[in-house]
């Protein structure tokens, strides 16, 4: 059984507190929010303590592990202090939005030698994970193509989430850039995107983007093609595909259900799913999952900081191809 | 908040005890399974107290209402219990394998004034659920046919639950008749069933089936037709439809993920569910939303001890009509 | 090449001049209706020549073969003319009507040594062959189930029509009895057919079905499932499915295009097709394939006249057995 | 009724020809090939006269219209001298693959005023037309994303072929270039193309690719993204789709049947289509019906010279896209 310590309650911290509670080998021990009312609330409804102070998790001897969920611009310091603590963790991405201080970060940690999973959960849903497997095992041959389609459903963030998001690729791109790289195992190359503003006018105006779809030249030689949105009326649509010498295999869309009707002459079938938990929900499962394989060291090829560092790095070629309406190679970053 | 106290520590009561963890308005206080060792070890995992008498779970002030999970020849006798203890129930079906102590409980019970809601879980499996619902709201216009498949994995049951089980119709088929009724909004009037014992030998010494298909005339007109088999080695596979003269619906075959891929020039989708809980498992967390409904008095429309004994009696004229060879009128039956 | 007379200048002899056309080895040289204009205008559009008499078909040195596609009625004495013309047969079903003028036919046309093949093109249909070439070759094991659905729009024929059609089992459930037996390769034993009209008052006031459900036990075992109808507003809905005791198949619902779409939050498909060419038009031509290669003598697996005798006595028994809501035993029909 | 002079009877002429006999409104008079034998040989299976000369096409009065199904470097030729001899044509894609020398020819029939219809079949495929029609309705809002996927079968050209055909992008990326004009209803403003050899020797040794992925920026900002592969071992593999604020469609990957079974646990489909014709065999009929609605003046949608034009400019600038790593506008073309 391992105690975990988990650092930040919002809505993703409320995920991983149920999960962590179906699984066998976890246990809840101690929650932190910066807010009293909060953590004193959390820990009624998941159990374990309401800590007061970060060293009440970060030091207690009844915390094995550390969950970092809080607010993206904290978790590098959190991070390091987990690190210097000498407690596992797995952090949600990003390190940090600025790349060479997520750099730094993993660097002192290193030097810690503590073990650290990143949060990137799309690996472990189940049909994308499929799709990593089979590749891996040759299944679909030499690989040439994987694609990668997400479009959220049309909630636009406030303009100060948006403001500090880091830009559409940074945000949103980061988890297909990972999945790119996972699935066709290898590093990239060149990078060639395209993004435009068509819906959203205050999107436009930060000059960023609401649409966008990229090239990838992997180092194997793996073409790779995403797309994004976040204006998506008929809600989450996800999928991936890998074709190569010797097949093809597809994540699909999913519909939220499995009926089909008619209306007058017209067939349906169930719509997609409202919000991203119904489509990849059960991947926050899995990566619990998976962290608890890690704690118990019989899992190793989990997502590490390098893996985020990867993706972020792609996000910042990506970002820098759109904007300058050229293919970016990635060795030319700083 | 509801407290619940758990009677029968089995396979199904550890789905349940996890369904009313995930309620927000449910709590489980009580335990109670004859075995003491499986008591102790279910309280630790699930919560709340081992009971060590049933009238620890009966007659406890922090026992709001009973849920009978216990194997069935003792289904009758706890509901009369758990009624004259006057705490309402949700039990698992049937209410007795004999059809005739079965009246006779319902009728002693209904002299209590207690409320029961019947475990017909199929009823809350989501897209069951919507062809109940769009039936009701007219979207198929005149019913005139409904179809109902479920073929269970091929893992036999041992030769001494199936001699205790009362042949095929009552054992697996009622579920079906009750959705039979529960989508057509009526009753049975005829039953024209088939049976054959064309897989395991241990079936046909019994003079049971393993393979059966049923015909229904409802007394609104509408005709229903069921198939049922425990020898379906690709997994678990159920579907309904309903056909009228202004539409169709269909609560569709499903596989256990959304995978497709190509095998040489093969095609794959994901198989059919291993068992039972990938494909209905929802189902038993959202009959027990309606538990919980049904205890705060916001939904009468539960399935009732009635709806128990006329899916019953349906069972005993499909067994009669199989054996015989004949159409069974249901008012045949004494 | 083998030259073909046709007999019967409908919408179904059209049909069968276009796939003679498209056939390598058929070529259609003379066409025959009781209408002058009608064959004049046939001849003009398929070629070959307008037959002033029967005789010039039947008698004509130019004929290698006869197709009756002619009205119902006409069936069992244009065949036996053929037969006595010493040309081979393509006859669509019935035979007759009259199952005992069927029957006599049949013998006659027997003593003259013809060859005749019956137009159940459904066998011929890709999907619903693939289920009974896979249930042969062991695909589903020891068959145990088999399932046919066929519901067409609902375009009311004549109160004439339907007067004369026989009633719904010899008019639409027939070509399923055939496909019953075809995929089962057994005969059937028992019966158990229930009808309902609860569309069309004229169908009522006919005593005749617009929705029919029917159980058939084979001789081997097998349980069949049927339902039909003729009122689905929502276009052309047939599938088929065989169960058994290593597997599962089915020829699938089809809707007439493969586009999927959102409108709103809704989710849509391609509807079901209009008109039962859009479902099954493939297989005219391959049972005129079928036909070339039984002139040919490559093929000996065609439907023959006691197949479609054997058709009409299942639809004789289902007939019987729903006026008397009762199983009818085939043997007990004179 | 329309008379056809066809020239080029190879595989595609074969193609057109059995579609024109199919049309009610046209009628093949004549044929042109330059061996003897394959027109006598043609004419006999397909109708008309064997032409000796191209004259005898050209400058026939029973020819209405000139087909153009020759190789491709006779196009410009071809489709000079009929519309020279004032003859409507419809010509096979491309114009002339040396594109100046295209737009050359472009020039010279505009100055005949004969009205010239390019064969680009993909646009008449029924699901393909109708995510045009539904994005030219409004049904997607504001298109955002088109995507296209087109995999062929793994039968590798000759060397000689492949040294001819200009290369992956203008042989097989020119129909998915006027698609994606067709679909956004606007030009191409941006190019942004990979290409890769991964599978086949020989492409490598040639310079040229395999497998190839391209984003298109739109003048009126909807971004496309393309793949193309000639090495699909599982059969012919195309789907497009569309993305916008109001909605999105697809027009799927197609299966060759609509058979689902099993074997043992794993699930099963029909797999992919062998061929092209099995895919997209129906739009070969249906440009032939919007040749003769051109022909009649019915129709003036149709796909012209200039469309041909703008593809064969995509395709080069993808061809320098790709093997000069950049980012190419369109308008660097000479």
């Amino acid at each position: 059984m391992f105690k975990i310590g988990l650092i930040g309650l919002g809505h993703i911290g409320e995920v991983h507190a149920r999960n962590i509670a179906r699984h066998p080998e976890l246990r809840l021990t101690a929650c932190y929010s910066r807010t009293e009312a909060r953590r004193q609330a959390f820990a009624r409804t998941h159990g374990g303590r309401a800590a007061r102070h970060l060293s009440e998790i970060l030091d207690a001897p009844d915390v094995d592990a550390v969950m970092i969920a809080a607010s993206t611009d904290s978790h590098s310091k959190l991070l390091l202090a987990a690190a210097q603590a000498r407690k596992p963790v797995f952090c949600e991405k990003p390190v940090d939005l600025d790349l060479s201080r997520a750099r730094q970060t993993a660097e002192q940690v290193r030097q810690t030698g503590i073990r650290v999973m990143m949060g990137f959960n799309r690996r472990y849903e189940e049909s994308h994970a499929a799709i990593q497997r089979q590749v891996a095992n040759g299944g679909v041959g030499r690989l040439q193509i994987v694609q990668l389609t997400s479009r959220g459903p049309n909630r636009l963030a406030s303009r100060d989430y948006l403001r500090g998001s880091g830009g559409f690729f940074r945000d949103k791109g980061v988890h297909f850039f990972d999945l790119a790289r996972f699935i066709s195992d290898s590093e990239v190359e060149e990078v060639s995107a395209m993004g435009a503003a068509l819906v959203h006018p205050v999107v436009r105006e930060l000059g960023d983007f609401d649409t966008a779809i990229v090239n990838l030249r992997m180092r194997n030689g793996v073409l790779c093609q995403i797309d994004n949105s976040r204006t998506a009326i008929y809600g989450y649509d996800e999928r991936i595909e890998a074709f190569g010498s010797e097949g093809w295999i597809e994540s699909c869309r999913q519909p939220d259900a499995a009926t089909r009707w008619t209306s007058g002459t017209q067939a349906r079938i169930s719509p997609f799913p409202r919000d991203i938990y119904a489509r990849i929900g059960g991947s926050y499962y899995r990566v619990i999952e998976a962290f608890a394989d890690f704690l118990a060291q019989r899992e190793t090829r989990v997502p590490t900081i390098d893996d985020g560092l990867a993706a972020q790095s792609i996000a910042e070629a990506a970002t820098l191809s759109a904007h300058e309406h050229r293919t970016v190679r990635i060795d030319e970053l700083p």
